[in-house]
């Protein structure tokens, strides 16, 4: 039985202010919980039912919460995770430092958390450790997010930071997708740079597109006018890993 | 101002149970109602701001009625459409006829309704028109799906079908993403043929796998376990079109 103040502090972390103030969030779901628990993030509390607890490393040294699988899926965002869930430490926002020879993405408003979960777990997919996000990018720590990377929040790092001022220092490549540049298909996009994804409605935004050194063209064999961000950021990362193997 | 019983038929129309008594289904967005007055549909009703209706096209035959903008965000599903929104007629569920020189795109549970939308803008960015889906795929009616697609549902047709019956009879390749496949990156599509493309969770369902005439592997260079339903989707449709126009 889970008591009602502890309850009560784990939907708080549903919300971004109580996440700030706690500095924790919440991992829902039993295969993204044992990714957190292999992980380097520091967990404090793992609610589960009797089965997942027992089937825990005894090196777990989280406070472990036995519920019933009515009780969790009441507990977090999904109702459909009724096995797991557990409570970490989030890290601190720390500017990431990319090399010349590797890729990372630079998110511009990102605010679909799904969107923003689908292109953490995309990058991993892609070997792709490094995110630079706008302020107003979506929370990483949201449950959605954390929910859609399937885990890859464990392997992918995040920062948030100003744009303008992050990207007139960078020394990369920038890319950027628009409806007149280079075809991704034939583009040697090199060793590493940043690639540049715009936000959902209004693309990349104004203030950044003299940063964009390379543009790129995804090319359209149909008439849809754009394609999801997650989307867009899935077919340059593939086209890049295959340039960059042949 | 737009009557109580209109306000309850429109909201109604959220749900499967009535969109399919009806035979309606919503649109919401100016930019999604334009593309379905452009399209084929039978539109019954259009609701939209003064300055909306006024930039209507005069051969729009459909009922306008004019609401304003916070009734418009309290009837439909997103609060941020709140400019027009439309009724339209649904399709009847035909079987698509899919000639041996083209590419379709088979849906084997996609249950989210936010992948399906992003799967049907893909193809129609990719020049694929035709998708034969599960009878458990999402509803391509549902406001969330119609959303999604950015207008794409008005060139992008569906059927819904039984998949075992319908694949034992094909004659196309039918290709299927797996770990152990070809490499989409140097393998040959050919002219036409069927995308399996498996449910969100458990991939394609045993009882489809003997139908996979073709198995082809998205390579992976990092280490998330799997790609989103949708993203699988938009690879294998950006490796088809690249290799044909080689």
């Amino acid at each position: 039985m889970i008591s009602k103040a502890k309850v009560k502090f784990m939907k708080s972390l549903q919300l971004k202010k109580y996440r700030k103030q706690e500095q924790r969030f919440l991992v829902e779901g039993a295969k993204s919980v044992a990714e957190l628990l292999a992980s380097d993030f520091e967990v404090t509390q793992v609610v589960g039912t009797a089965a997942f607890l027992n089937s825990l490393s005894p090196t777990v040294t989280a406070e472990q919460i036995e519920a019933t699988e009515a009780e969790l899926a009441a507990l977090g965002e999904f109702q459909s995770n009724n096995t797991a869930l557990a409570i970490a430490r989030m890290k601190p926002n720390r500017l990431l430092e990319v090399s010349e020879k590797e890729f990372a993405i630079v998110l511009d408003d990102i605010r679909d958390p799904g969107n923003l979960g689908t292109i953490i777990r995309t990058a991993d997919w892609y070997g792709i450790h490094k995110i630079i996000a706008s302020s107003e990018t979506a929370d990483f720590y949201n449950p959605k997010v954390i929910t859609a990377t399937m885990g890859s929040f464990t392997r992918v790092e995040i920062c948030y930071t100003q744009l303008p001022e992050y990207l007139a220092i960078a020394k990369h490549t920038v890319w950027g997708a628009y409806l007149d540049g280079s075809n991704v298909h034939t583009t040697d996009f090199g060793e590493g740079g940043l690639i540049l994804i715009g936000n959902e409605s209004r693309g990349i935004a104004p203030e950044l597109q003299h940063f964009v050194t390379q543009k790129v063209t995804i090319p359209r064999y149909g008439k849809a006018e754009s394609l999801n961000a997650a989307i867009a950021t899935a077919v340059i990362c593939d086209n890049i890993r295959r340039m960059s193997g042949m």
